[in-house]
């Protein structure tokens, strides 16, 4: 499934750069920008779409005013009163947080029988709807900013980012952020009307919702009926607001409509949401790097983790459950990096990404001009990311050897430094308005921590990182933590059983205790952890600093090659649509199988019930409900059904240009109707976050047929299904 | 793949019986009698065949000529020096044969520079060659046979069957063999050549041979380069003669030519072969017992076999290797049998099957004369059948119980009591015709022979066998090897350490000395389990009895039946082929892929080079050699490329009736020059041993191009491309 990376940023990758990628080419490629799409409107009416192109960029008008986040997902209204439809991946947190063993949810499936039987979802769950989008390049890089460099520019950035957010959040109810585009070249300002009460209305049994579940993970045929129901709520002032039975339904002003024609293979599709990260502008340099190096050691070392993980838990079921969050998380990024590292290994990406950038080069040398322009920025840029590779290469093991409850010690160190500044000088993440995500991450902690996997994890990285030689190890680390160079496992494990002795944070009350105190407190304390944390202080703050000085200058230089790359692909008549980063985006294309998807092999555009007959076990990971397999074989296909495939449409793919972030995205028809939801991509697909091939790739999305099949002849969720105005 | 069962007639299933299967209705289906092909002429020739059909009944004429039989396996001859192509997997115990650790055959192919390079195949090794076939009904159900019924019947056609044999063998060189069609209504004698020195000419690596191993057995999509060469070889006078430096090169008189013309989808294909059992003439009763009893508990022992086996042979490399062919031949019909049964549980076979029978004798019983010569027959049939079903499912686990070494025993003292008579009154096994296929039998248990494994699987189905109520135990039996009724698994254990212990039929030399020696040796013998053979004697001669006369009244009343439905199918003009029986059959069928074999899934005809660089992983079962895959690489593909495919066609789908048997069968075009190799069939197939259905049955066959592109690019095979006369 597709789910948002958090990883992305983790390993010294820090902007982007456009190469040879435009949308011309390939209708099928592109995460556009709403205000993007006028430039491609003759390719939009030529692909099918019957809309007017002109209507997807006016983000508080249908359909895009329906298209909402949830921040790490994508979903959208199909109601007036607030009904929303997104992925059952993107709510299995909420309804697992609703699962008791006298009452299993997740299990069986839930459906609430009218609006007060609607349940809380998860603490912190969201619903941003997008009322704003304004450009504030020339604020975020204003004058002063031009003139800087290397961290003082990043400084600059970063304090004016933060007053145009305070500003813009004096509007209650609203969340604001400033985002960048093409690497620094160009920054949004996006408001969002900020929904807290968020609650569950619906979701089918796990054996329909995960029915395949990892072994059918990014694979096809594709049998699963990745849906779920909320509902938005707000105060009786229509005005966002805590949870109270008090409360009403959101009276969304537009909501997406059921399609009234059937869904045919070659039918134009779009899709609208919220794509987390993708690296398609990215240099040569960066690739080679992340292929050559990074990305291979980080699935080695995720590979330990999980096998670490399973030894550690072992006929432990309460250790398990902890830790499955976790495993699930690991084991996408898992599958999803070696389909990558598979895909990549065996392509010319490199060669063709190093030939565009070579273009480029040339280009902006063949005229004084734009030599004088571009010319010096991007002879540096390459020996900047240098730098910046270095050190994650230096760095990249020391992430995986810090105990949990020391990240968490100095998070909590950290932000007592912070509170003692005003909130407008606090870092991101600790200011005011951070407060909520802070205590709810540290608090989540009880939930997710082992102490024994979470020990044998930092024994086993510690391991490997102490085998290094003593002058490339971290000093003050090794000191914090009584660590020496060439420490064996058993030793490293009797200092760490001493060290995770001495500390309390494990405790959840003991641990939220210090988010009230002051520096003073912690440098007192003789907590293992916190005592560690202060002792890494001095050390933590250089780290940063350095980062934040390479980064303000690759940002400096990136954002110019950027500038440059638009200019040169400007004088082919194409446009550039900038890599995805977690904001409001628009991708079309058709629906489509894949001829000879492996080899004697090819996949055809549309599963059928016929599939979850063909795959059900009565176990494990294909185990559909006894009803929807007595409906199946009664061929109850209602107004469902399709006679050309004899059953009803299940899952189906596209060629539509997604990636994480876009589950539960809705799939449009050419009149901007609901066919069905984003849920997916093919393993062979993967490569796509940093190389788009339109003979490849396939997005996997649900069928709306299925989702309404399901809901009409198994669960008979009649109440929701005359709420969307469904047959 | 496609190796013949020694298992099906194992469990109470004798005989046959034809219900509603024609040719007429579907192309594909018929495994074809030669000289039936006049009968189907007519759809022979509108499917595409350009040869005359007469051509195909003349056995010693080409094409049929060329076809010959390793005993197992089918194969043809290529040239007219007696080159021999079949399966890798069917020579896959000769190349093991010739293979040690300094020089790995098996592991790294073999080709022979010259023909005196050529290795002795392994012991046992034939090549039949098809010289006559005759119909001996009467002959064999003479007037004498036709007056009598149960055990003397069987007597009876016994004796005649063995003295037509004697007298046909006297001819020396020749191999005999009476053949039963149509559940015994039909005898046929047949005589063929029996070439005894046979040798290894070329077989690819076994990372191209065995290609995708058991993971791609029975799959699609397929990349195994399934082929071997044999060499036939006879004395100097032309005759068949032991090996001896001195023979020559066999001169075949017919013998394939390779393809002129590129094979297409669509194409006309025939596979001439000698396909070993099939069932779809069966008695609803039959299917009902076989699939709701007795295969279901086959499935079981099976499966408990291996897991006993694996367990037992952890961490002993010898003992695992001893029990590999044991382990791959378990396997393969643990995944035939799965598939199978799979396949019956959902479909509507025996609903089918059980209309047919009742139409048939609703047209049995409509016309009194039908009534009287087929009537009483019909009517007894299916209460014979169940008598044999009871005694099968009494003794099912008995089978399962019995030492390897009391086995041995066994036989070792019946041949002791058949030597004692005249060679014409022994039984069949025992004969002077016999000799050299026991003596290789009794002397292959010590390369197969694990102590260990042999009793934990004794003492395991022992424990189960002994858990049932006493009177349904043998009570022979547990006096023979002291054990009794309820005993637990250690007890049994313990007794079996004392059996085991007291015998020494383990060591070769001791076993094989047992073959000369007298009744009165046997008596007075102390070994364990050869006093418990000669006390189990009586017990097994009255159940042998049992059997004959069961099998003698079905055999009476199953003719009579099969007469019935062939007279009712020629009432309506259509031809019944009789089920397999390892004699020359003839299939055709055109070459084509499958829509929609699996849910949002199409098969294509062919694969290509392209899915051996996928699937290679560089170990275990996708280990393609590195040679061939820089010629892949390359993309040297000289004559054998096919510009659609952009490769070389590797493996393609037929819609051809095999089964198990026919592997090594040459796949003819519509001339019938050699397009393919016939290897395996996909596992939702193998349900057609039982019921044919012609939307899904597909047979997977190796294209020839594939061979010789690599015999040419990668093996450099020169020497035998030209005797081939290839490009």
């Amino acid at each position: 499934m597709r789910c948002v990376s958090r990883l992305g940023a983790a390993m010294g990758v820090t902007a982007s750069l456009g190469l040879g990628l435009t949308g011309q080419a390939m209708a099928a490629e592109g995460m556009w920008m709403p205000q993007q799409l006028p430039q491609i409107a003759k390719d939009l009416k030529q692909a099918g779409l019957q809309l007017d192109p002109a209507k997807l960029t006016q983000l508080t008008e249908f359909p895009m005013g329906a298209v909402i986040s949830l921040g790490g997902c994508t979903a959208s209204f199909v109601s007036p009163q607030g009904l929303v439809v997104t992925n059952h991946h993107c709510a299995y947190d909420s309804i697992q947080y609703n699962s008791t063993v006298q009452r299993d949810l997740l299990k069986n499936g839930f459906l609430a029988a009218g609006l007060t039987d609607e349940l809380p979802a998860s603490p912190g769950s969201r619903v941003f709807v997008t009322v704003d989008v304004s450009d504030v390049t020339a604020k975020v890089v204003d004058t002063k900013a031009q003139r800087l460099n290397g961290k003082a520019r990043f400084d600059a950035i970063e304090a004016n980012e933060k007053a145009l957010t305070a500003a813009c959040e004096k509007d209650p109810g609203h969340r604001c952020n400033v985002a960048s585009f093409y690497g620094g070249l160009q920054y949004q300002l996006i408001k969002q009307i900020e929904i807290r009460d968020v609650r569950l209305v619906h979701a089918p049994a796990l054996g329909v919702g995960l029915f395949g579940g990892d072994t059918d993970n990014w694979m096809w045929p594709r049998h699963t009926g990745d849906y779920s129901f909320f509902r938005a709520y707000v105060g009786p002032d229509g005005k966002p607001a805590d949870f109270s039975p008090a409360n009403k339904p959101y009276q969304a002003r537009h909501f997406l409509k059921l399609a009234t024609q059937p869904l045919n293979e070659g039918d134009f599709v779009m899709v609208t949401g919220y794509p987390g990260r993708t690296n398609r502008h990215r240099l040569p340099a960066e690739l080679d790097f992340t292929f050559g190096w990074a990305q291979p050691q980080r699935i080695q070392w995720m590979g330990e983790q999980l096998a670490l993980i399973k030894e550690a838990t072992a006929g432990r079921r309460e250790a398990e459950i902890a830790l499955a969050p976790r495993v699930a998380g690991i084991g996408n990024y898992y599958k999803n990096f070696q389909g990558q590292q598979a895909s990549y290994e065996g392509s010319d990406i490199l060669a063709r990404k190093s030939q565009a950038f070579a273009e480029l080069k040339a280009w902006v040398n063949a005229d004084a001009d734009r030599r004088a322009s571009y010319g010096t920025d991007i002879s540096k840029v390459e020996g900047l990311l240098a730098q910046e590779q270095a050190v994650a290469r230096a760095e990249a093991l020391l992430r995986y050897t810090s105990p949990g409850m020391l990240n968490a010690a100095r998070t909590l160190y950290e932000n007592a430094q912070q509170q003692a500044l005003p909130d407008a000088q606090r870092k991101p993440g600790f200011q005011a308005r951070d407060e909520k995500h802070l205590v709810q991450g540290l608090e989540a902690i009880d939930k997710r921590y082992d102490e024994r996997v979470d020990k044998r994890l930092a024994a086993h990285f510690l391991t490997q990182y102490l085998a290094q030689p003593a002058v490339q190890l971290n000093a003050p680390l090794l000191a914090a933590l009584g660590l020496a160079a060439g420490m064996d496992e058993a030793a490293i494990q009797a200092r760490l059983d001493t060290v995770y002795a001495g500390s309390k944070l494990a405790h959840g009350a003991d641990r939220m205790a210090w988010l009230k105190r002051d520096v003073a407190s912690f440098k007192a304390s003789d907590d293992s952890f916190i005592k560690a944390a202060v002792a890494l202080y001095d050390d933590d703050q250089a780290r940063e600093t350095r980062d934040k000085d390479i980064t303000g200058q690759i940002s400096q230089a990136y954002a110019a090659t950027m500038r440059a790359l638009i200019a040169f692909k400007a004088s082919k008549g194409e446009a550039v649509y900038p890599d995805a980063n977690s904001t409001l985006r628009v991708a079309f294309g058709q629906v489509q199988g894949r001829k000879n998807a492996l080899d004697g092999v090819d996949w055809e555009a549309f599963t059928t019930l016929r599939g979850i007959v063909a795959k059900h076990k009565g176990e494990g990971e294909f185990n559909a409900p006894a009803e929807q397999l007595a409906a199946i074989r009664a061929r109850q296909f209602g107004p469902y059904g399709v006679a050309k495939l004899d059953s009803v449409p299940v899952n189906f793919l596209a060629t539509l240009d997604t990636t994480g972030g876009n589950s539960g995205s809705p799939v449009l028809n050419d009149r901007a109707e609901l066919v069905g939801l984003l849920f997916d991509g093919t393993l062979d697909s993967v490569i796509d976050s940093w190389d788009f091939d339109a003979r490849k790739s396939r997005s996997i999305c649900l069928d709306a047929r299925y989702m309404l099949w399901q809901m009409s002849a198994v669960d008979k969720a009649q109440r929701l299904l005359k709420e969307m105005g469904a047959q």
